[in-house]
């Protein structure tokens, strides 16, 4: 993995010049001195799923608490503004220095002077937006897509309700930490009265890359994840397992996603007593290099058949999945002690899908069943997202399509 | 202030060629392509304390549960290789590809190919090392420092003990949130048996700078914070704040520091619902430029009288606290969402200097009292430890001279 130093410009000038999807439409980010890494917000797909993986990320949930469509639709407008904004390195409004100042600012103020930081802001809506306590809240139940599903119970799943689900999700990524929580912590204020924030989870340390030169980087366990995953230039592979197509279906969601996040807890203290062996058959790969057992590098062609059985590389891989692929970009998390003095550690595991009953589901039932890794971790947290296309213009915002 | 992109290496030269008081000794961090960021680990005073301040935190409370003197011993000297190791980017013991696989690895291993990132690692003892529930523990009653008090209790506090004291410390700075959690981790790891962590807390941001030239970042309510506090060069200053001296005795000490902890939960959204007047007057200072009231500049000097009676800037000032001066090393945090739905964020405040009852005590007993941030921030936990002189050479360790 790059260090801090180089790697921020680098992957800058890569999402710059990248082949992302991403459209830069009006002169609402007009050039200035701060704006060099800035991620271009509107397009055909939302920034933050192909675009090249930042150091940061900062997740938020929401629960929708006003009953009014309008109110919500008025949310989103006003989420979608402040969003373009963020993402371009401005403030929210008016900003932090208003000309009334007997008002409170519209922005927060505390990403004053900092870069746009690669900031990319992607939106989500759950399950319950379309139907709760059999309540069609917002006359949007018919239009609930077929693959927005209430994932099932998988087997030695522990979650926490109250770490889990959500109204609306926002995922924001950024090279700067400040940069990320500053977003989220306007985002918030700017919904309050309409929805609040349900939990949120930080996270760091890139531990699925996107960015195809980049070095792997390790999880909490010490062992390099994600190094098949799908990069972000790799179009073929995202129009056929990321990206919902014409024929998916609803046309809401036609250039959009599924977003499965999971918390993953690490039983790191128990880990870090097993031995080197054990750990590299656990994984399927040696700690070293990351390469596959019985191979040299880390993106040698893995011989599954060398593997054990319950390897988890073994499980994970396609070939062990009739082909199934997701799009990987989950994060390491660290969020103290729990009350024994052990780590509350692990994975936010963040996946993004074209359907999420031929990605996360068939592959989550393979692992929980077989996966050696199971006695090291557990899930402790789990939703699920429709993640609409790309605002596309100034007149765009989020959702405009779903409550058309 | 900087973004990611120069700021890492930018930084990282400037502690390299700096005029901090650290020495280097021994040749145990030989040259590589990956140490140019190291910080010198031997010295007359630790490093972490006049050090540029790195860009985040992970701060570890530590109980000791052994009550063998010889088996703390032997802890804090197998505490001071691993961290020589790490902070010269080196894996602790023989690695996380041990010789022989069928052990578990010395290193957790997730640190693998990532650079020093300026890591360092300050350790402190507190209060309980030398007396808990009446009882000499360790033989090391008669050692305690006068200046290592129990802090009193401040109007308005609201401490949970969860979150507050500890026998040990590990401060650990770097400008990787990885490569500070798995130092924190290893060193959790080494203490199995014989201590274990009590609380820890994750900081980001730079709340305030010892780095002189650098821009000073905002605080999580969005103002500028941290702007006359003592640089890394000003030695005069910092052995009249900091330092402990050779008449302030007692001898183990000279050359150390002590270090106040505060965990400062913000009322973001009280705050965030002020309006811009008020914010100014409470800080006494304006938003955008972060001038002192009636001034142009961040710098320039402020006129306390021009400000009100309880604003933070005037109240903390040393001409407002008979010259009092501390070395502020802070970070911000998010800590998700409280069970209400309001964020869980603020300073983790960090106060270095040379007698806490000339420092820290007088000061907040001051603000405590009279100031005007007080209606939007709480003190919910609370340490001091007083933190030994540096590590001399490859024969001498974390509090050798404590139990000499």
């Amino acid at each position: 993995m790059l260090g801090w130093g180089g790697a921020g410009l680098a992957l800058g000038a890569a999402a710059a010049g990248g082949t992302a999807a991403a459209l830069r439409v009006g002169d609402d980010a007009s050039p200035s001195a701060s704006t060099g890494d800035a991620v271009p917000f509107h397009g055909a797909h939302q920034a933050g799923i192909s675009t090249p993986v930042q150091d940061r990320l900062h997740f938020a949930s929401f629960d929708v608490t006003t009953t009014d469509r309008a109110a919500l639709i008025k949310l989103l407008q006003e989420w979608t503004a402040a969003a373009a904004a963020m993402t371009a390195g401005h403030e929210v409004g008016a900003g932090a220095i208003s000309a009334n100042e007997e008002l409170p600012p519209d922005d927060t103020g505390e990403a004053l002077g900092l870069k746009p930081s690669r900031l990319t802001l992607t939106f989500g809506v759950g399950p319950g937006l379309f139907e709760k306590d059999g309540k069609d809240r917002f006359g949007l139940k018919a239009r609930r897509p077929q693959a927005l599903i209430d994932l099932p119970v998988f087997p030695k799943d522990n979650l926490d309700p109250a770490r889990s689900g959500g109204d609306l999700c926002v995922q924001a990524c950024a090279d700067d930490p400040q940069v990320a929580v500053h977003a989220i912590r306007n985002l918030a204020r700017i919904a309050m009265g309409r929805a609040s924030i349900r939990w949120s989870q930080l996270g760091f340390g890139k531990t699925s890359s996107t960015t195809p030169d980049a070095q792997t980087p390790r999880n909490m366990m010490g062992f390099k994840d994600g190094t098949r995953n799908i990069a972000g230039d790799d179009t073929a592979r995202l129009d056929k397992h990321v990206w919902v197509g014409e024929k998916d279906g609803p046309g809401w969601m036609v250039g959009g996603s599924y977003l499965v996040a999971r918390r993953i807890r690490m039983h790191i203290e128990t880990w870090d007593r097993t031995s080197l062996a054990e750990q590299e058959d656990v994984f399927g790969r040696d700690k070293s290099e990351g390469a596959p057992v019985g191979k040299q590098r880390e993106h040698d062609e893995p011989l599954l058949k060398a593997m054990k059985p319950d390897a988890h590389v073994r499980l994970a891989h396609p070939d062990s999945n009739n082909g199934v692929t997701i799009l990987r970009r989950g994060y390491s998390f660290t969020d103290g002690t729990d009350g024994l003095g052990r780590l509350d550690a692990g994975l936010f595991f963040i996946a993004y899908q074209r359907d999420v009953r031929d990605g996360f589901v068939p592959l989550q039932t393979n692992l929980a069943r077989n996966d050696a890794l199971n006695e090291y971790i557990q899930h402790v947290g789990s939703a699920v997202f429709a993640v609409p296309p790309g605002v596309r213009d100034k007149g765009d915002w989020w959702g405009k399509a779903l409550f058309a």
